[in-house]
């Protein structure tokens, strides 16, 4: 606790005026001392309300706590989700090392290079026209059938890596169980050349279940069969592993990969690989196994993820922000902002330790986003005159498209986008003062600013990397698990309640909803009825 | 002063476990009292932390600060957007009184009643094929160029309405000045038959100008002629309403209705009425000027904006939660978070009251949100046993789409996304006691539910005029102006010294970049390099 303290202490230290970032901008060397290369990617923390005293603690704070231990455990195998008695291995998903890694005595290594293998072969007959709709044409439509982690993490680097896509494939994503998206999805796609993929880790999440059977029931009222147009992604033995239901292939899931860390496995790894190519989809895994390995090397003091995780605990439990900006200068990672908000919140909004007691602190803040500048004309006027919040900028220094550089203004638009990217964290960290109070900014609002050099695979797997390592140290540091969640467990448990209420009035309808509480009675009853 | 005292000492009471949500809704009537149906939507705050007594204090703040007048005084044409001098006549564009209301003694209604009828000539005839692309064919894709409010109310409807869009037309948002936007949007679309829409209440927006410029470039490129292929929403008088660039037609837009308000102004109206058609539109904003009949006239107490408004006050300065979800039940409302998030967050995220004092508490909340169920499998784990935020969920009775009616464990999707929209809400209201406590969950977690009885346009403009209404009541209660945006100037001028600095460079290559602070100067020269 003896570190912990001093940071409370140190943080009245920071709230005085002298330490504004206005004035601790004033050094020249502040930039150098407060940024760090790792990883090919660049982190600024300049603009943080950090200085040498209050980074020390932290870096005294990760030593204390050995989060670097904890990562290291992880990769190596380790069973880290002690709730769940496994270990948590996404990061072998990307290794292509061959060094072998062992679970219960058994190197997992070789089975994860047989679905990466596997992934690759298909995909690549799919492309060569060798593995084609039942009507003998190409596939041009892709629909993924998964839900949270099943969904968020491909979706991503969908968009992260559209530019890429010259496959002739569309990837549409059927993840809500809201009927209103199976009927958009339906609308767009070309029924007779469409392959779905279904994804559920369990085959058994209720909304992928629900999907799937649609999609079942739609594909055989236009006469398609389903052993030619599905493929599965599940575990090993799972309902969705039977071969007495044929599909054209199955890819296997293993139970030390969790759903929002399962991007670089099967997962993301077979609609990505059908969408913009197995090799690029390896050239990301190749990214995100860079970053892996600064992570588990790097010292603290030189460590991205490590130090944007204390970063991120200092402005959560010391400077008491409770939410987190994520702002990419980049329409592309679009998506990045939804996927982050699942992978951090779901794994560090929890209660309790690892060894079941109320965590003695606040955990996970929470996460939203939009690309700049759009964000810039959207929220940002309460980021610098209302209730602040960090902010994660990410810049670009290479555009693709770069063919397109009409001149406005003198500048194409990449450099005006960057000059965007350049003024708001010093706007929001140095204010303004004026007589007109409408007019004035309080400043001294923190943020980072991470570089990337394009939106190469490379790259995206990269920051995906640093993302989910930052997400793992600030659990590591609270000492809760990350990996699994029980929080969502009651919801499901009362929805299926419900369920059973409505099957059964769908078998009779004179069945009266008198098993549930008054308010739920009320909303089953209208839903019956139709009408408001 | 005396009433806002009050509700802070009835907060201490509230936060009394024998005030949680779990003791309140033992009450049979819990639900008969604290829920109100009004403007055809029907508003549960039964799962809120209030109680008789805390509702009765609410109700009298907002009459101690008149704010049901200041509405009245807004739609009536009184400038109340002070620092800029101007009336908000928003709720005038979707008027179809034969009331006069009078800015500086002019009646401003047959200015809004041409714009209408110009969108539904200009629109039918693009629909009927009177008005064509250059090469003689039907325009097939429209690309909105505009940002912030020029861009995110129109797409929270084009996807809310989608269902109804028959005019083989597709609909494209460049907003950002990221060349990324521009690249992939010219990717989709069919360049001879692309009609663009230039989107800016000025003329002057630093992204929309670049877009333009871009766009033009591409035509000039392809040997399109803009006049053929552009039209413009601007103001009289602005540099997009000169004759001199010839366009095919421009729509006024007026200096009494702000960008984020501006949805049912031309703004929206020219691109949706492409979309979906006029009369789907007009339908639209009927429904919106029901919702505006409802919140100028029905008492506090029976009154939905206003309830809603109170209760996130009640929320936010007095329970101290920083945040509000949105999570509505239908997919086709995947964009009305983004949409509130700017509507809100801009409007109140305010440093001073129109006096130009400090306000004396926190103003404007972080909004965030996904449809759910897909918020479930995101972020909800945070929600049920990580930091406490209030929600909105919304939930629709009649689905779109409702064709495919599979069953899956003996009930419809519809049915399946409605038992998790009921079972939420409890769960988090009522938690659950486990003596593993990581199973246990606090519970005592405010939400309200919304209905609406179908998507239809009607509904949309309901649900729209809800929102705005709840944004502006609540800055009535904080005396704040939610109509300017003055928060957003210093990062404007921040990047305009940036560009110049670009700019110069550009011009000569031995451009130095001294004239700024040395970190700025750093990502100048990382720009220029080319490399991280």
């Amino acid at each position: 606790m003896a570190v912990w303290n001093k940071l409370k202490e140190y943080a009245h230290v920071m709230n005085n005026p002298e330490k504004s970032l206005k004035n601790l901008l004033i050094s020249q060397d502040r930039l150098k001392n407060f940024s760090q290369k790792g990883g090919s990617i660049f982190y600024d923390y300049s603009r943080q309300r950090v200085d040498e005293k209050a980074m020390e603690l932290l870096f005294e704070l990760s030593i204390e706590r050995k989060i670097q231990d904890q990562f290291n455990d992880m990769m190596s195998g380790k069973k880290i989700n002690n709730t769940e008695k496994r270990a948590v291995l996404h990061t072998a998903c990307r290794s292509f090392s061959d060094e072998p890694i062992y679970v219960d005595g058994k190197d997992i290594m070789p089975d994860i290079a047989k679905v990466r293998e596997a992934t690759q072969k298909f995909t690549n007959k799919v492309h060569m026209g060798e593995i084609r709709a039942a009507n003998g044409k190409p596939f041009t439509d892709v629909v993924v059938i998964g839900i949270g982690g099943s969904y968020l993490g491909a979706e991503f680097v969908k968009y992260a890596l559209a530019f890429f896509a010259d496959k002739n494939i569309k990837l549409h994503f059927l993840s809500n169980v809201d009927i209103n998206n199976f009927g958009e999805i339906v609308r767009e796609i070309k029924t007779e050349t469409t392959l779905w993929i279904i994804i559920s880790k369990s085959y058994t999440t209720a909304e992928t279940t629900a999907n799937e059977k649609q999609a079942y029931a739609f594909m055989k009222e236009k006469g398609i069969d389903p052993a030619r147009h599905v493929i599965t992604v599940t575990s090993k033995g799972s309902p969705g592993d039977d071969p007495s239901n044929p599909v054209i292939a199955a890819f296997h899931m293993f139970d030390f990969i969790g759903g929002r860390y399962s991007v670089t496995s099967a997962v993301g790894g077979v609609p990505l690989s059908l969408y913009i190519g197995y090799d690029k989809f390896e050239r990301f895994l190749k990214g995100a196994e860079e970053m892996d390995i600064h992570t588990r090397k790097a010292p603290v003091q030189n460590n991205l993820p490590m130090i944007s995780a204390l970063i991120s605990i200092w402005n959560n439990n010391f400077l008491k922000y409770s939410a987190q900006g994520i702002i990419p200068y980049a329409q592309p990672l679009s998506k990045l902002a939804p996927h982050i908000q699942q992978l951090y919140m779901e794994s560090n909004g929890k209660y309790v330790t690892k060894k079941g007691e109320k965590v003695f602190e606040d955990t996970g803040v929470i996460i939203f986003g939009e690309p700049g500048t759009n964000a810039q004309h959207s929220f940002f006027q309460l980021a610098h005159q209302g209730r602040a919040f960090p902010i994660d900028f990410i810049g670009v220094i290479k555009p693709q498209y770069n063919q397109y550089n009409n001149k406005s203004k003198g500048v194409t638009n990449h450099q005006e986008l960057w000059a965007n990217l350049i003024a708001q964290p010093m706007a929001l960290a140095i204010g303004k003062e004026d007589k007109d109070m409408a007019k004035y900014f309080p400043g001294n609002r923190p943020s980072s600013t991470i570089l990337l050099e394009d939106l190469s695979p490379e790259n995206i797997g990269r920051l995906l990397s640093f993302y989910e390592a930052k997400t793992v140290y600030e659990a590591f540091i609270w000492d809760i698990n990350p990996f699994d969640q029980f929080g969502v467990e009651l919801g499901k448990k009362l929805a299926e309640n419900l369920r059973k209420e409505m099957a059964a009035k769908n078998e009779n309808l004179n069945h009266e909803f008198t098993n549930v509480d008054p308010i739920s009675k009320f909303y089953l009853d209208k839903l019956t009825e139709g009408k408001i």
